[in-house]
């Protein structure tokens, strides 16, 4: 069985994000591979599937600790869950999707199908015929509840789809409440402390950046 | 009336796509300051709104041939006229969406409310029940006529939504067919030609990244 050598003790809070971001990839082309009987699998492979460089993969295996076998490659199973290790907390993270419109309810069931270490614990909405109801599988809070309910699920990450106008003071709102992390789906600049990290998808925006470069 | 000066006649291809991105942006947030009757703006307000150095702003103004006016700076109308005249093609962009699940029903739905020159004019499906009908107010054709339909509603930018396992092929299937722009919302690692404009919102993986750097 090709052995997989555990180098250091990797320093998790260095990891780039792009890093981060390959590694989630890395992990799910993995499973795929893994459920199909996949069993070891060479960083070339890896790097080819993804269209990264070989140089490129090890670098990011070599940053989590993890040097591959010369004849065999890396463990499938294995990297899967040192890559978990790395890259999830041991108990999941808890997000909450803020607004659920029709987006927002697809998204959740979206992230509901895929499986990962991501709970979606609350909805929350202004709307009355959701609130106190289950949307998309997901128990839905007013909006006004942020705040309690935050703590009380200990909610680290949220999913902001709502609309424009209302965009600010729920993030404020947010922010207060303790939220880390938020992925934001509507197309206003959100201010947020340092402590906060932000990630912005802005469908038309970034049709509209498509649609420039075609031209 | 404050004057816009046009210095130049801009070299639009030669833009970055970051100052494309915000120039979007600061469309967005122009029209609504517009819709409430605002006139005239100075770069440092739009900075402040869009938490950018009003360096920034007028530097992306000057790249598409703006400069602002001193006392009253810059017409609120005449700057979304001519981010559009840079950033919009005339006749506006034909767009289609491949697989209507939940989230491409929902995207569609997202984007035929916003005021934008993208027509969302085709879906395509591989399900018999969805094949031939509206969803979401568009037409649904089946998979197997995009490379027909492509050339015939002269669609340059697609909105892929489809399961993983088929991403491949569909995503070969469109670039064949001409498709010069995707936005892709699977977690699939797309291989695209250079003359092909991609953009990856892959939630989970975005998510697995927020969660990582919030620990």
């Amino acid at each position: 069985m090709a052995k997989i050598e555990k180098l250091t003790i990797p320093l998790q809070k260095k990891l780039p994000p792009r890093s981060v971001e390959r590694l989630s990839k890395y992990r799910r082309l993995l499973s795929m591979l893994y459920a199909g009987n996949g069993e070891f699998i060479f960083s070339h492979d890896l790097a080819r599937l993804l269209n990264l460089t070989p140089e490129q993969v090890r670098r990011d295996l070599m940053l989590i600790g993890l040097s591959g076998n010369r004849r065999k490659g890396y463990s499938i199973r294995a990297l899967i869950d040192i890559i978990g290790e790395t890259i999830d907390k041991e108990e999941g993270y808890n997000v909450a999707i803020v607004g659920v419109g029709n987006l927002g309810r697809a998204i959740t069931a979206f992230i509901r199908k895929a499986q990962t270490k991501l709970n979606i614990t609350a909805a929350f909405d202004v709307d009355a015929n959701k609130i106190n109801r289950e949307i998309a599988g997901v128990p839905c809070y007013d909006i006004l509840r942020i705040p309690d309910m935050v703590k009380k699920l200990n909610i680290s990450i949220v999913i902001l789809t709502v609309p424009s106008d209302v965009v600010k003071d729920i993030s404020d709102l947010l922010i207060h409440s303790g939220v880390k992390g938020i992925l934001n789906f509507t197309s206003v600049h959100l201010d947020i402390p340092s402590d906060v990290y932000l990630k912005d998808y802005d469908i038309i925006t970034s049709l509209e950046e498509i649609g420039f470069f075609i031209k």
